[in-house]
């Protein structure tokens, strides 16, 4: 039932070749910053898939699917609203009156939302919303295991399936985003038991919980910690990770095997990066970072993904915000990298 | 022939208002972080033109504006190009081959280049493309006025008649980009003229010179300020600045005076904003920041300007690039501002 792990190295040969077409731009060398990382990024990651220099780059069918799952940590009270609203907020996403729905209308993104698992199933069905439930919101971390190993793996194949559907359709940038009341600790335990940093560099306030809720938070981390001793992604998620992080997770390996671009949001899905890139390493290069979230836990996170954001903009909200409010950046990249004049055909010499 | 200088500042008392509809969005309060921000301004200033409180914001046909003049204290050698170049990029615009022009297309920004004074004057005209000059560049700096107070005033002037055009085909909102060899060295004699700060702050490497040249041009710059003691705007631009820093100023006074939002570029556009806000402080109220800059003088820049910009990608280019890249986040906040359902509307109780 495990899902394939292969994913494809790039072939960073090619890397010279793009630099040079960007370095012979209209511009002094290297005035476009980060965007011509970007640039060069999915210059290489497309040019992987054409097989030759990719002179041309596009993204195609953007697409953000958004994971929704429930978290038995938060019976504990470490969070600011209850589990109900995992669900409220699936409804919300449905029709389309959350802040990602309004981003995805804003950029031309398509949206899906995905039940990985919250606590009572909604009735309807419909086109951008995909059931694929692994159970009825994970155990509570702190006192056992947030779920089976069986759990994970068919949590890893439901989330490769999603992109696989995507991906069909023309797709080649995947954004993932998350809802999950509780998440924020499943994604702080995941970076703690990974890095075995203090706990006081994982943990943050989440969407805006006091300082009692935050002693609290850390403590039951800690008493989760102490339950197991291993640094095995699988075992971690199976231990304090959530449906959707297990979903996620499965689909970032299955869309850097499928060599399309991963535009990676906040702290939740950066966890399931993490997650990801120690399943496989290779994953790493079709990852491209959307922002700098306000949860303090982001930073190590980052720094353990050796990733620059894109923005930095306060944001702390997750849903795939972040990653969609991104994206015209990567658009305005492949603009310049196609279209830009170099300095012979425009005539100009420095 | 001294421009109107009358900008009424906002009416902040609908602030209040404004933030109760942003707090009840299906959000965690403030968890949209800097866009909040932004939607807050946006819709302040279309409040200010409704005469109403408005519950729905728009960004009407942006236009970004590209101001290329040439500097007499670009033949002391302290650029990484000829002054000829500022003419070649002034073409490359209008042939579309520059990265604003891949900006533009990519975030569907209207686009203008207007020679506000480059050594050569072009023969062609076009659609995009406006001459309104103040000489052959301005006078070496260094040794002499940049330019006379007539200029001054005849540039102000026609920065704000450029603005008038785009404001009576419909847009509300502008971004100002620049193009002029020498232009940073203009910036920063203004920046230490009306700051008084250390010209250490004040002078960066530009697009990329050399240690030696930096040297020299800190040099030069403190030699022009000796030569005048005076904080007042006009003697400044006289004294140090360009003939495209000159008209915009003037265009940003007639935005703010026409109730448009002004999306601010980098180094070179914020010392016009700078120079704007010092001749009518109202019209810091119509101005948003869009990137930091490379440019080491930015940061004391927008430390004068009180100034949080939204984008820090290691751009060093100009062109208004940083502003047209930063376009989207301004009409996803618009997005979410008006579409995003509320607590009530969407059923989510916290």
């Amino acid at each position: 039932m495990s899902i394939n792990m292969q994913v494809a190295p790039l072939d960073t040969k090619k890397r010279e070749s793009i630099q040079q077409i960007i370095d012979q731009k209209t511009k002094p060398l290297g005035a476009l910053g980060q965007l011509e990382d970007i640039a060069s990024q999915l210059a290489l990651i497309q040019s992987q898939q054409n097989g030759s220099l990719a002179t041309n780059i596009q993204i195609k069918h953007p697409s953000v699917l958004v994971f929704a799952g429930d978290h038995g940590i938060a019976e504990e009270g470490i969070s600011i609203a209850p589990s109900a609203v995992t669900r409220q907020m699936v409804q919300n996403f449905i029709h389309g009156g959350a802040a990602i729905n309004c981003f995805c209308r804003a950029n031309n993104l398509d949206f899906t939302v995905i039940d990985a698992g919250i606590i009572e199933p909604l009735k309807q069905t419909g086109s951008n919303f995909i059931a694929q439930r692994l159970g009825k919101g994970t155990h509570n971390f702190a006192k056992q295991p947030a779920m089976s190993m069986e759990q994970v793996e068919q949590g890893l194949s439901y989330g490769a399936q999603a992109v696989k559907n995507v991906v069909d359709t023309g797709c080649n940038l995947i954004i993932l985003g998350e809802m999950g009341i509780g998440n924020t600790s499943a994604a702080a335990a995941i970076l703690a038991a990974i890095t075995g940093a203090d706990i006081d560099n994982c943990v943050g306030i989440g969407t805006g919980i006091d300082n009692q809720q935050l002693v609290l938070k850390k403590q039951l981390i800690i008493q989760a910690l102490q339950r197991f001793d291993s640094s095995e992604p699988k075992v971690i998620m199976a231990e304090v990770g959530g449906f959707e992080i297990v979903q996620m997770t499965g689909a970032i390996i299955a869309a850097a095997q499928a060599g399309i671009t991963l535009l990676v949001d906040g702290f939740i899905v950066s966890s399931a990066a993490l997650l990801a890139c120690k399943l496989q390493p290779n994953v790493r290069d079709y990852l491209i970072f959307a922002h700098h979230s306000q949860e303090s836990g982001h930073q190590l996170l980052l720094q353990q993904l050796d990733a620059k954001p894109l923005l930095d903009l306060g944001l702390r909200l997750g849903e795939g915000t972040g990653a969609a409010l991104a994206l015209p950046l990567l658009t305005a990249a492949c603009h310049f990298y196609n279209d830009m004049a170099s300095f012979e055909s425009a005539g100009v010499v420095v």
